[in-house]
């Protein structure tokens, strides 16, 4: 059975339906260069093993990212008061060749500052990028957690599907 | 905890070590375009909607992974004997910031056509695409599947890890 979410729901700017003003203030947006200085890779060792990067390697990363257009895209939000990026999320849109040369997004690396949650951030982050993944024409969008996330994902329109089988190389 | 499969394990030719001789008669290679009019999009049609692709659409999509280099490989057994594409699949390396700007691979898109199947043709195609994104960096590479599969999968040396979320926009 399919998901038909309401669009209304995708909205950037949709504060979650939750009502709380203050989410009106922590604009969010694309990720720029400056934010490497504004904690963004920080934030991102919540989430898993993120070491520092040197500058020189961030923009470098970067720019093969912005080469992919809309087909990479990775958001922030920032909180105004504090000029620190405190909510993230990226999603790649996959070429294929199945349903007619359709088009995949995929949900990666969500992740919310543990002193700013409770505010509905992770989902402003995860419908945004499901908004980018439906506008760029893809005909799903799909993400991977763990089993003690489903609940905040099914509030963000999704339904479980399959399993998540993974091989590792190194750490 | 991590699985560091044996790197023995990745050879591309490698007949999934079930020793059937007739599978070294099937070679693994990289997509083609002329794999077209050899029953590539047919094949894919046994794993989800599929419907046939015009040869001008199959060049565009074509152009546009190849044009991704290594960070997009799809790979095909074709049968000698018939001249048909038996075995398929596909990977994309995704580029992040996490993990120092680490690299995770994508396997999507797996299928043995059903006359074929009994051959380790899966095992091989799944382990050609993991030694790819072994080879281009990656430090994991993960894939979804239906539960019924996870004892396929453990086969080729992957764990299972997460749940797996969708959010579908058409069919």
């Amino acid at each position: 059975m399919l998901t038909r979410p309401d669009p209304s729901s995708y909205k950037p700017t949709d504060a979650a339906g939750d009502g709380t003003q203050a989410d009106d203030c922590f604009p969010i947006r694309q990720l720029e260069i400056s934010d490497n200085a504004k904690g963004f890779v920080d934030l991102l060792g919540q989430l898993s093993s993120c070491p520092p990067i040197s500058d020189a390697y961030f923009c470098s990363r970067f720019a093969e990212l912005s080469a992919l257009g809309d087909d990479h895209v990775i958001c922030v939000i920032e909180d105004p008061n504090t000029g620190r990026i405190v909510a993230t999320g990226s999603v790649f849109v996959e070429k294929k060749f199945l349903h007619g040369c359709g088009k995949v997004g995929h949900i990666e690396d969500i992740v919310v500052d543990t002193t700013s949650r409770g505010r509905c951030l992770g989902q402003r982050v995860v419908r945004f990028l499901a908004e980018h993944a439906r506008a760029a024409g893809c005909y799903k969008v799909i993400l991977d957690c763990t089993a003690e996330l489903r609940g905040f994902y099914e509030k963000c329109g999704f339904v479980e599907k399959n399993v998540q089988m993974a091989m590792y190389f190194h750490d």
